[in-house]
């Protein structure tokens, strides 16, 4: 990058908030995502909002690309920058700006991590709900970004349901200001929403204001094991259409089990085909019914274990399993190819089932452990991407289980975006005019292409 | 409207189906917003999407103006058509296509009335809901081109959070499919949530499949009187912040509660200064809690009386009261403005507040009510539009709410839409950038301009 144009940034930004050295530039050169790597031209680490928007102008004016970078677990390669392009790096951004506990709102600083914004609201006995698994690194920039989800979308929804207001710097470098915290408001298209899962392509955030609600009272956790795989799927779907609503309702298949015992040793059987982590929340009283409803359907589904959490830390030693599942599965070889193709809940059976037909034809080794009550799967192939064939072989796979996943009425990505990864399954999911319509909007805020620049189309 | 023009459509929907005669065209030269008329030049009444994908290419290839039109309760003017152009009326699309219980969502028509929905579903244990005030006749295609809110705001959110798919007809007649049946999807641009609330100007609806959650098992209605207008108002904000979410928590103020006594003498007491009416819902447990919590902090604020009622008839006599706020001001001058200028929650108090003073000011008979619980008040000024001086008079004091509103974080519009009445507003809320990255949404759905013109910009 041109020496002049670097000195332009460090005069917004400073000198030691400006990385262009060969370094530093290589641990920007990847994200999260496998088999992408992109070694930007800069990046710098703006202080505030109005640094923002005037790194956002000069760029415009000068025909730079800008990517926008949280902490780059978005999982399809949305945060990798341009080698002529600029990486705006939010992590100074970190500030809880206010809690505000009679309008139930919380309004943050781009950068904050999504956990430590759970600890703040948690403390007043609120509840931020979205909880992707990523969350102790996670933005929540990234996460309005990505419309990230998690464990306990099936009750509380994600990310978009509890965005009320942004501020976002358009290309241009003017700001913004959409929502706010009027919980109701239709004045003009609904931008707040357009911006949320726009994936760095429309604006930059600068400032989000979220939605709280009450934390729940009480909360039961259970494991639950199956000998026969369909018989958890169709416990999922059960529990869901007998009204009981759990706050989490997860799912890991045998591979993953194995991997995440041998990692983490958190007593799980391996003789078993599919183990669901189930959790209900609210009064107390619901509490005990739903398990009661939980287990009762589980039994009927011919389970061959059921757990239920003694104590809070029993609670988080269940849960602990599911939370390592990636990391169990990462660490058994070098690639780790993580998909989230997603189906409407009912369809979980034959979608698992799908899943490890299509791993054996292939001879690849895919576990699959997710948001079952969401019909939210990840897929997961455990590969080396030294290994052309192997690799090869992992795409075909995936490319039938997207198609097989929009078959069935679902799509090709329920929380980690379009991004590098999965721009050549959006056509079919979205049709030419889905395509034409959202080149219009991106036209409409940014007509020269300078941000995020290859991403989603 | 050119005779050959008229006989084209007649080819679509069939002759009967085609009102080009001076007497229906007069009746949809309204709807239900004073103070605006425009009669369009035909009308049709397609008998599906395929129909209405017709109407679209054939308007789009002669430069026809396209108003769609469900029930006209909008409130803004947005359902006018203009004399150039083609109302499409929805009504006979008024078919309930699905309810799914496992994955719980209904697939409806646009032409579905709103009750009518809420009674197929609650026959299964199901729950949609968005309930608003014209429930009764209003379509779920309005609602959702409207994002229409309702008295159960509060706790379930408005339409937007139920809507998951979507089938839209372009002008260019094509068909859009967004969303689906999958509770998480992130591929591409939000289509759906930006269709949401776009006041028919970006495409006409076909199809509608919405969330659905399960029928609360218990509900208590209080209604509850107060001499002094801040205590309610604080009482409002207070049992937000003590983290009870009622489903309902709507206010009338002393006008209204007259108006609403002497047209149906429920018996409420004229000396009081504002009326809540408060529901919640949910297990048993925690609605006995909740409303030990409701009235102590009721109490708390010095409310006069506090009646709960004692079972369902007269939880639906109470709820009555509010249900016919604007029929009961309505009878009272021939022309009701109604507005709904919307605060965060803390704003409630200064808002009614101002309101009130507002009214005095200008010598004015303006009743308030409204969703107090989501800061969503519908001052409603009663007066008559052959009254030049008195009309001038009421548009400076909404324009003063409005801008008060706007100063206090608010919107001009919390559930009823910019369309005609509003527009003047929009820029002060959205700033230059807001409006011209809408103009290019606009122009990326509908380059020609055919789709409702002149409403929202």
């Amino acid at each position: 990058m041109d020496v002049s144009f670097i000195s332009e940034l460090k005069s917004i930004v400073g000198e030691e908030h400006t990385l262009a050295d060969k370094e530093s530039l290589a641990c920007y050169g990847y994200d999260s995502t496998p088999e992408y790597e992109s070694r930007p031209g800069a990046v710098v680490l703006p202080a505030n909002e109005e640094e923002i928007c005037r790194i956002m102008a000069r760029c415009h004016a000068a025909g730079v690309p800008v990517t926008p970078r949280g902490s780059g677990t978005n999982l399809s390669g949305g945060s990798l920058g341009r080698p002529e392009g600029v990486v705006v790096q939010t992590s100074r951004l970190n500030s809880i700006v206010e809690i505000d506990e009679e309008n139930l709102t919380a309004t943050v600083q781009p950068g904050v991590v999504t956990s430590a914004l759970h600890r703040a609201v948690e403390a007043k006995g609120l509840f931020y709900p979205p909880d992707p698994g990523s969350m102790n690194i996670s933005t929540i920039g990234g996460n309005v970004a990505e419309n990230a989800g998690g464990l306990r979308g099936l009750k509380y929804g994600v990310t978009a349901d509890y965005v009320m207001g942004l501020h976002t710097a358009l290309p241009d470098g003017s700001l913004l200001r959409t929502g706010g915290k009027a919980v109701k408001d239709v004045a003009g298209y609904n931008l707040n929403q357009l911006l949320v899962s726009s994936e760095g392509t429309l604006g930059l955030f600068t400032e989000v204001t979220v939605k709280l609600i009450p934390k729940p009272q009480a909360k039961k956790t259970m494991l639950v094991h199956f000998p026969v795989l369909e018989n958890a799927a169709l416990a999922v779907s059960h529990i869901v259409a007998a009204r009981v609503i759990p706050a989490t309702l997860e799912f890991m298949d045998r591979v993953t089990v194995k991997c995440i015992e041998d990692y983490a040793k958190v007593g799980l059987p391996l003789d078993v085909e599919a183990v669901l982590l189930i959790e209900v929340d609210g009064h107390p009283a619901q509490v005990e019914e739903d398990a009661v409803a939980v287990r009762r359907i589980c039994a009927e589904h011919h389970c061959s274990s059921f757990q239920t959490a003694a104590d809070a830390d029993e609670a988080l030693k269940l849960a602990t399993a599911r939370r390592v599942a990636l990391s169990s599965l990462a660490r058994v070889k070098p690639t780790t190819i993580l998909e989230d193709a997603t189906v409407p809940r009912s369809c979980i059976a034959p979608m698992v089932k799908f899943i490890q037909d299509t791993a054996r034809k292939y001879n690849l080794t895919i576990g699959t452990f997710g948001h079952a009550g969401d019909g939210n799967l990840h897929p997961t192939c455990l590969t080396d991407e030294r290994d052309k064939d192997e690799i090869a072989r992992a795409h075909k796979a995936f490319e039938e289980i997207f198609d097989t996943a929009l078959a069935m009425g679902g799509t090709i990505t329920g929380e980690h975006g379009v991004g590098l990864s999965k721009k050549k399954y959006l056509p079919r999911l979205v049709g030419e005019s889905g395509i034409r319509v959202m080149q219009g909007i991106k036209q409409a805020f940014d007509p020269t292409g300078i941000l995020n620049p290859g991403k989603v189309f």
